[in-house]
């Protein structure tokens, strides 16, 4: 019996859009089941902190199809969820701020052998970045 | 073999939370097929017009595992989904604006048969409606 190939997407997922469902969409077609994990809200720190609280963002990602096992990262060492569930492929959405290169090298220090794909971003769609529907909410509401 | 029985739940899910989640499961659990109208762009009138486009609203909503199918509502007809769907059950999230002896006496006029069923609100969670996403995003981003 052949094991299944486990994919890891990882993100903050504040404010789900199609651009999300596009990268989870992309990365689940890399293998067999799909584990996502979901960054908690103390980790957060090269971006604005997320609006919504990590479980919430947690159950939401875990009510999507194409998701078959969602967690938290870990507080203090983002590598030991990875090396839990040991993935044959890890991706990255396309504004993620790690270079493949970063992620590989980190991963090879670790002597975890995932593959690191880059998933493109989802086009044709104004509305695909948490940054780009906020900007539009202060735009649209915050003068009121 | 006997008819699947199938449940309507509506609603715009700008913004998709654990609210809206629960509201959905809730309605789920009432019958054996989920179908969803999500309201179109311009027929939101009684709260501001929604942050995400209808095109990408449906993209969320069809990308649940809670939901069977689902479609953007009628331009004109709000009743038309619901006749061609002829559900068993016609669900209210907590906070929608229709009262269930209003939309029981419009679906009566009608001669749609579907029992009305009001879903309470999804309690223990700081996060569960838009409206307080949005205002929390103008209080802690707005002003920078």
């Amino acid at each position: 019996m052949r094991e299944k190939r486990r994919v890891v997407a990882t993100g903050t997922f504040d404010i789900l859009h199609p651009g999300h469902i596009y990268y989870l969409e992309e990365s689940r077609k890399l293998g067999d089941e799909l584990h996502v994990i979901v960054a908690r809200d103390a980790n957060v720190r090269h971006k604005p902190r997320p609006v919504i609280g990590e479980a919430q963002r947690l159950r939401v990602i875990q009510a999507l199809r194409v998701v078959d096992h969602a967690r938290l990262g870990d507080p203090t060492d983002m590598y030991r969820p990875i090396r839990e569930i040991d993935p044959a492929v890890i991706t990255l959405g396309f504004n993620q701020h790690f270079s493949e290169d970063q992620l590989r090298a980190a991963l090879a220090e670790r002597g975890i052998g995932a593959r690191v794909v880059r998933i493109g971003e989802y086009s044709g769609d104004p509305c695909s970045s948490t940054r780009r529907i906020i900007d539009r909410i202060i735009q649209t509401r915050g003068g009121t």
